[in-house]
């Protein structure tokens, strides 16, 4: 899948409320009351991913979970990561 | 709670497979044939967090799961968190 250009990757972060470049990926932190409902959220984007066939990378520091996008294969941002970090903003709510 | 010194710490690192130093904390990467075996992983060693109210970080990177562990009140490695990586071991098997 072709990586995104810079512009593209800009114009899609336009819309993705919250996440943000880090390098080559693109990332987004949410923060929980406390470490068990941030489980249950990871458990939830756990689910999508293995659905789509797409993981984040996934840092948990008690109540706040880090999501990464990156596609490895193609060495950037592709259309893969966007609709992934969609989903995971429709289920963070 | 006490900070140990380094001594303490490769004393216990001894008795700990697989754990290392990575700076102020200690850390030990486990690998899974998959995601989802990872994640069934990440769901019982946050019960044993939850339990113990000391909570690891976690990195998921597809099949691979680092856990580190710090006492971020004490700065450093103190026996809370020897106790834990002893519990992740027994979990891990």
């Amino acid at each position: 899948m072709a990586v995104l250009t810079d512009a593209e990757i800009q114009q899609a972060l336009g819309k993705l409320s919250g996440w943000q470049r880090n390098g080559k990926a693109i990332q987004r932190v949410f923060e929980f009351p406390d470490f068990k409902q941030a489980m249950v959220f990871v458990n939830k984007i756990a689910d999508a991913a293995e659905q789509a066939d797409h993981h984040p990378d996934i840092d948990i520091r008690y109540n706040k979970v880090t999501m990464a996008l990156i596609s490895h294969d193609s060495g950037g941002v592709t259309g893969r990561d966007v609709r992934m970090a969609e989903k995971i903003n429709q289920i963070a709510g």
